[in-house]
């Protein structure tokens, strides 16, 4: 099977290259040429275009970062959909907006096109491990077709109901994920300025109830104040706008993510954006009553 | 060593037990004659008031509801202090406000009787296979004379810092838990409300970062509708008093706990404080924008 894949960055070179190591034959187009050497070093080929890369691709895989950066890879000029072969199936790994999904999902499958929404939570260190967590959206049918490619890169595929629904799984994820560690963020601020060490505290919280891999992970970058990313805090802002508008559609108010949602607005604001979410205990620490 | 335990409750019983099955010899006084039963039947011998508990033991464990439960036991009319044997040790794991912690550590300490806080994470599941956290504030000397005691009933022993550094970080684990709950309910509520299958979803979450024993367990029950508790909610909400009693102490304020110290007076104002927290995502689904 000839596998396309385009966005090679933090999270889709690492994935880029599994796919080479697992025997397929990988193509790829990258906006920037330098991106694309460690995989032209492990014997992928490069294209010009998505369209020319997607004209020799039985499935694409896209991993970028926002729903108009889909948008142009998929259906821009010279993007997937106009050297796509009829019959062919593109992965959207990336996340982004379930309703932007849909729609191109539809635009795809009028051209017979077949698409699968299958973004991702395990992070770079996942992305690295193989060991993603996958949540799918589209025709259980097709994503049967690509399991075998999908196995390569996660531990866990999981399908979530139709078009879509792998990234409403994704936005609920980044919620559970975001409100968390704004928890974890006021509890070990809250402790430091009563005296505790936080990594003592973080260690003692681990052993109960309060356990999470995000106080295991970014909780020890909160005590040890280490805030080079990770991933950066601007993109879960981003995650967090299709969390909020998900929220609107239903007419519901989510009021723990619109503290977050405050939270990461001001870190921006403050330029602090590129800085790891770990960063956000900075923030709660300046609150006063 | 002769050991005096108060409060038989959903946590305190099985941890008596586990003394018992250790070997010690365990007193015990109770309120209720009813809840001493059990502990009765594993050889442990009922003392008609605190005070006389405490003439017979070297270490007098407490494990009662709140603040005031936990002033009446040791400092009341025939209270533990009233019959302590000088160099005698408390060990308070109520969880309880760490300021009247350091008042009483201050009482007992003039008639030379020693004390330590140690509130513990885990449940009454962690209670019950003996698997609590358990947070200590005070002399860590002390901590080692009882600590052959504190492995019976835990995993994790932590010492935390001095006279009420127990309470803190336990006031901490239960900010993490409580809005680490609220994040999961609005992610569950939001993704049911675009048609996933909140069993589905929990699982997908449990696979990746916003993995947690709050999703694990809570999300079980939020996703099966099982709100019979556990620990009732309104035991939650002392502790959240607790918590944002230590915030305004700092000058500090804490959004994320506030949501939730909202929702939690919402469900008790409609007389559901004795369901499980998982109930919590009832609330949250009544959320309108």
């Amino acid at each position: 099977m000839n596998i396309g894949f385009i966005g090679l960055g933090v999270m889709g070179r690492p994935m880029a290259l599994h796919l080479c190591k697992a025997g397929h034959s990988v193509g790829i187009y990258a906006r920037r040429r330098e991106a694309a050497d460690p995989l032209v070093a492990a014997g992928a080929t490069l294209s010009a275009t998505p369209a020319a890369l997607a004209s020799t691709s039985d499935v694409v895989v896209t991993m970028v970062t926002a729903t108009a950066d889909v948008e142009e890879v998929l259906l821009g000029d010279d993007g997937v959909l106009s050297g796509a072969r009829p019959g062919s199936i593109v992965i959207d790994m990336s996340t982004i907006a379930p309703q932007a999904t849909r729609r191109m999902a539809d635009a795809l499958q009028r051209r017979h096109v077949r698409m699968l929404d299958a973004p991702v939570t395990g992070g770079p260190a996942g992305a690295e491990a193989a060991t993603l967590t996958i949540m799918v959206g589209g025709d259980p049918a097709v994503l049967d077709e690509v399991r075998p490619i999908l196995e390569r890169l996660g531990q866990q595929i999981v399908h979530m109901g139709g078009h879509g629904a792998g990234q409403v799984a994704k936005a609920c994820n980044q919620l559970a994920l975001l409100v968390n560690a704004e928890g974890v963020a006021e509890a070990l601020a809250l402790g430091e300025r009563h005296g505790l060490d936080p990594r003592t505290l973080r260690r003692a919280l681990l052993g109960g109830i309060a356990a999470s891999r995000v106080l295991e992970e970014f909780g020890a970058r909160m005590a040890e104040r280490q805030f080079e990313p990770g991933m950066a805090t601007r993109l879960y802002d981003k995650d967090l706008n299709i969390v909020l508008e998900l929220a609107r559609e239903v007419g519901r108010t989510l009021p723990a993510a619109g503290v977050v949602r405050k939270h990461l607005d001001e870190m921006i604001a403050r330029g602090e954006g590129s800085r790891d979410l770990a960063a956000l205990i900075q923030t709660v620490e300046r609150l006063e009553d």
